[in-house]
């Protein structure tokens, strides 16, 4: 049986960031091609009536404080030290998330992701705000006419949608999330079981 | 620098239990000895204004069943294969947590420990029912009536009140929580991080 290993992201999630710093040896030590899918994390909570963690604890006690100590942790344990926080969160990533699948099997696709996310969570820049990406993606060498205008066509639009209900219906609730064939497993901090899934099924 | 590992704990928790018969291997394996604090968890949302996570994700469409699924992998990990469901779950678990309170430093504590979380995860039982909670206490002959009469005493009470204040006081917000010297680790899926955490200072 095949196996197809899958990351379901969304630009705005601090999460997706440091996951995406992780995933490249997890790929490189497995073998496996971890194929990435943007999906629209705003329209996964609204399917399944979920929140961010911010705000679903935002009046729990001692609760912050711990989740800041985990990402310390996880920035430590693999030596992450450019994370900053975005001042301009939550931000919407409808376009970015919609370049992002415009940008799926394109030679730049790799490039456009990383520079998505360094721009989001290593420049903490507006990224809702359209002549910032015009910016970030021309200093990047993309093709910013291009993605630009690609990110107003009515089928990649509908594309963004079908993977978000898609992700949902194959039992997905957030981000960021993995897929091992049918096999979820969500959240940075399973990164480590995720792995061990993909070395076991490679048997 | 001295290490103390901690276990703060409520029999109410399936995820106390489950964290419990995994701690024995971990102890074993660093040669450190893990305390266990009783404390009550009902205390510790009401002081941190946090619920259960069933509670928390009742409405949210796939989180329970990937939370199942997560429990299934763990038990799997682990070779655990007694936990059933507690029909009167959420049980009200304050004498059982005020014996424990009293049990601490007796012979007989891991004992009473191991047997109130076998009668709550293993058996299924109602531990809110004092006479089923005697009966339980009979069978693995420990002391009856010196436990129930013990959970009578107002300074066993108020032990088990400043348990759940002095582990709020130190960032928990729930159970199983895990404490080496200052650091908390939260929830099952940490008992890892805890493992390689122990073994680090350890040196």
């Amino acid at each position: 049986m095949s196996l197809r290993v899958e990351f379901h992201y969304d630009f705005g999630s601090p999460n997706a960031y440091l996951s995406h710093r992780v995933l490249p040896a997890i790929a490189e030590r497995t073998g496996v091609e971890i194929h990435y899918i943007p999906v629209l994390l705003g329209g996964i909570f609204k399917a399944t009536n979920n929140r961010s963690p911010m705000e679903q604890f935002a009046d729990v006690l001692n609760k912050q404080e711990y989740q800041a100590k985990e990402t310390l942790r996880f920035l430590m344990r693999h030596g992450i030290t450019e994370l900053v926080r975005n001042p301009h969160f939550p931000v919407n990533t409808i376009t970015l998330m919609r370049g992002a699948v415009y940008a799926q099997g394109k030679d730049w696709e790799a490039d456009y992701i990383d520079t998505m996310f360094k721009a989001m969570w290593e420049q903490g820049l507006n990224m809702a705000d359209l002549e910032q990406v015009a910016r970030v993606l021309a200093d990047a060498g993309l093709p910013v006419t291009e993605i630009i205008d690609a990110t107003g066509h009515p089928e990649v639009k509908q594309r963004l949608i079908d993977n978000t209900a898609d992700s949902v219906a194959r039992g997905n609730f957030g981000s960021p999330s993995f897929f091992v064939n049918e096999e979820l497993y969500f959240g940075k901090d399973k990164l480590r079981d995720l792995e061990e899934e993909i070395v076991a099924r490679l048997g």
